[in-house]
């Protein structure tokens, strides 16, 4: 008994030296989003086997698809990309075919980028892939339990939006 | 009133062309995942403004203090990473003397990784901001609502920790 008195715990070791560090990782918010993100990305490109496309390039093909031809940098603030990302996706995007790029003829160094028809077709045949990733993401929680996690995520995305280092224009 | 209805609206023709691709970006679980996490790294970021360092740095740094002298490989496991970026972030981390390296003994080409002093100097050091970091990040939650977020996204991850590639070892 004494000796289990006075060897501290590795709790309570951990605890004097760094208190955060010492919680599991799975009781770290910060941690779980990480995961759940990589688990997402996981089962979206699991789902477009074959297909070539990450995530973020579906979502840039489907806001260009949303709002037509526009800025890059337009581009950026609604995928949520900083300049340098944003760049790297539209290169990609139109070395396939599925955007293309002109010089703005009003702004000779701004660049818009529009969906072609390719880029069109390929979002088509990724989207439903898109959405079983999605409703897989979910799946282990009840139809009630997914709405208030989607509601709590929104309000937090929202509330906090002008914290991340490339914010979205939202309404 | 022809006109508006012979023109499909944005939104028919979009869930004419793809139907995921038309929902708004803030209705996607997945985006709204890869959000949070980009503001949670940014509010880290700002919380440890000048210490240079990472959430993935600290969260490595914190299992290696949990957990003392362990395999490379045993970190990437933890942590959620592959073997690539596990490698890296060791690297990082050796190279500012926050961790030693050594061969295992027994298993000549396999690496076992410890925190040294002054990368517990380190962790304690950043501490308290990734603590800040992870409130801010619930922040615009009630208490309530916080603990019911925790509790669904652990349940997410836990539930299909097998899908990420890298998955975690979890109890």
């Amino acid at each position: 008994m004494r000796r289990t008195r006075s060897i501290p715990t590795r709790k309570e070791s951990s605890a004097a030296a760094a208190h955060f560090a010492a919680e599991p990782l799975m009781d770290r918010v910060g941690f779980l989003i990480r995961r759940l993100h990589q688990i997402h990305v996981a089962l979206f490109v699991q789902q477009a086997d074959g297909m070539d496309i990450t995530t973020i390039q579906f979502t840039a093909l489907s806001v260009l698809h949303q709002l037509g031809e526009i800025d890059q940098s337009v581009l950026a603030v609604q995928v949520g990309m900083d300049r340098t990302n944003v760049s790297e996706v539209v290169r990609r995007l139109a070395s396939r075919g599925y955007v293309k790029v002109r010089i703005n003829p009003t702004h000779g160094r701004r660049r818009l980028i529009a969906l072609t028809s390719a880029g069109l077709a390929f979002l088509k045949k990724a989207d439903d892939c898109a959405r079983i990733a999605h409703d897989r993401t979910i799946a282990p929680l009840s139809p009630l339990e997914r709405q208030i996690f989607a509601d709590l995520l929104r309000r937090l995305v929202r509330e906090q939006n002008s914290l991340g280092r490339a914010p979205l224009r939202l309404k």
